[in-house]
């Protein structure tokens, strides 16, 4: 039996994989506090006041998973029904790793304003808003405008989860070839949701040269079909180099796939600068197998899946940024604090060596470490 | 301590109500199953199917229990913030009465339109609406229109809840005193969501003589300042009476209080018909007590506390109601479904007198008898 239908028996055998639980005993006794009338109590306390709110109520724990279903996994646009597993498993992996409690949202919307007004209504029910795999363009704009008009975090985590871990990835990367990042020569694939966040996170931390390809090539100044956020990406190419991949990666020092399986051949992998390193991110399929991009020389080789060594994983991420979000009341999620996690992930990793230059989504400590620098 | 200062201490103390738990244990090895990649295929197994997704997600026991907070308890219009620990309480209730997953949302917009907008968007993600505390008229039109629009049960609890649990405390009244609802005059007061849909269910079982009395007095037909549920109230009332409660009471046989404490005298009490029947539910304090009521002639006394005998409390309707609905599939809680779970509700007590004319809502078996009239 394929994973797949393994997933289905399994999900249909526990008939989802979160539940709700009761934090106290209901008995005549207590329904007089929990519910009518001794919870008017807490109603007038919380009264207008989130901060107070979330004193008498699981708000100070909570966490919203919202997708309009229009940009995920590997899948595509698969409509709210076909997210619902998905962010019902993020969910579940909020409380495995951070025990936060987190609530599975899917939206039948899906322009920028309805879903920006519908979150923005829903908004009071929670501590947090975790966006998750909403397609670009519209993505730039819903979080962009959630953040500035919500007073909780709010982060959208194909971007900023997978900016933090790619990026502790490299620092490590670092370490290893003993090269600096703001030398290298970065060509990166894929300018949806996570390129355009891993780009900009990169570029902010070392401004090196980065090179965006899309489906239509590289992105450069005489391309008719550019998105605002691509012609921001253009600025970070410091070249007027145009046309396909194997042009760009001529010389490269790090690919950083963000795109699909297969794309990336050994051929232009022997065309990289020496010891290149390689981020072939695409799920499940890498953008090449990590065998084949080390027989091309290849040093070090990241991908997705837990089946090889340096699995970029975003459960590296979100759990602490929110875990640390909530317990020290921060409203915004800024750059700073993506690239203080970060180097906080990179440092679990005290001697980074070719095969292990992130830490494992299950070792200790985490959380913890990456929760501490969101302040 | 009064009860409101040792309620707000419980909560802060649990720090909120409900929590989420984990259907099954995340491993490195279930992970691949839990989430990417094997999710993917519960994913395109849900896709566009609301009856699957309910196979392989929580949405198959999910309530979401959601309200703006303008007519909370006997608060009154206090707000998202100030729902929420009363939405939280009833989210608890769903799950120690029926084990169903229930999640509070609260609202920052208040429109009948925003609302209907909102919770459309929303629906995907759960697979029942409890409606609660908003206010009248809007939640008239609020619920029609979830209903005619959703394809999953929908229920205003504050309208519904409360009609099928007042009729049950009637039902078993009757066979206390011998009467006929059919031949009884009733007094209700109080003209909001539960007045109105006390009123009708009511008028639908048995058509007896409803005089409705709200806070400007009889309602009838020279008043100029009637809503749409209102005229349609006044066709109950077999009359073309006017004046104020007082004027209504003469002769009656049952008074339904769901108004503001202290209302009913002992005076309006000796001039209604012999051996009244009382229900004061006004919330925390009756339209009369009952020991006043008793004193003044009132046969049988009822009211919404739990410190008295016959607390008509939602508690026996609500969670029962949805666990049939989520269980049997049911996509819309019809009028026969009130009236068929009210007479469930009557017929767990099989001898009624004056103090017992309904089950508490701690006794066993409630919930699966209410239940198993939802088909």
């Amino acid at each position: 039996m394929d994973i797949y239908n393994e997933a289905i028996n399994l999900h249909k055998q526990l008939k989802g994989k979160i539940y709700t639980g009761l934090r106290g005993e209901v008995t005549p006794d207590t329904l007089k506090l929990f519910y009518s009338p001794g919870v008017g109590g807490a109603s007038k306390y919380a009264q207008n006041d989130k901060s107070k709110l979330r004193e008498v109520s699981w708000t100070n724990n909570l966490v919203a998973v919202i997708s309009d279903g229009t940009a995920v996994l590997g899948l595509g646009d698969i409509g709210p029904e076909g997210a619902m597993p998905v962010m019902e498993g993020k969910a579940m992996l909020f409380k495995h790793f951070a025990d936060i409690d987190a609530v599975p949202i899917v939206l039948n919307i899906h322009t920028a304003d309805e879903i920006v007004a519908v979150i923005k209504a829903i908004s009071p029910s929670f501590g947090g808003i975790n966006l998750e795999d909403i397609a670009a363009p519209k993505c730039f704009e819903i979080e962009e405008r959630l953040k500035a008009e919500l007073d909780i975090p709010v982060m959208h985590d194909d971007q900023h989860g997978t900016a933090i871990v790619v990026l502790a990835g490299l620092m490590n990367s670092m370490k290893v070839t003993g090269k600096k990042l703001s030398d290298c020569k970065i060509v990166l694939v894929g300018a949806g949701a996570a390129g355009v966040a891993v780009a900009k996170l990169i570029h902010q931390y070392a401004n090196p040269q980065i090179v965006v390809v899309d489906s239509e090539g590289i992105i450069e100044p005489t391309r008719k079909d550019l998105t605002a956020e691509k012609v921001m990406l253009m600025s970070f190419s410091q070249s007027e180099a145009k046309g396909s991949l194997s042009d760009a990666l001529k010389d490269a020092d790090i690919f950083i796939g963000l795109s699909k399986g297969g794309l990336l051949t050994e051929e232009m992998v022997k065309t990289m600068a020496k010891n290149p390193i390689i981020f072939a991110l695409a799920n499940p399929e890498p953008e090449i197998m990590p065998d084949i991009a080390k027989s091309a020389g290849a040093l070090i080789v990241a991908t997705g899946r837990s089946d090889f060594p340096n699995q970029v994983n975003n459960s590296l991420g979100f759990p602490g940024i929110f875990r640390g979000a909530l317990d020290h009341g921060v409203k915004k999620i800024t750059d700073e604090h993506k690239l203080a996690a970060a180097k906080a992930l990179a440092d679990l990793v005290p001697n980074p060596t070719a095969d292990k230059i992130i830490p494992n989504p299950f070792d200790d400590g985490i959380v913890e470490a990456v929760a501490n620098t969101i302040r």
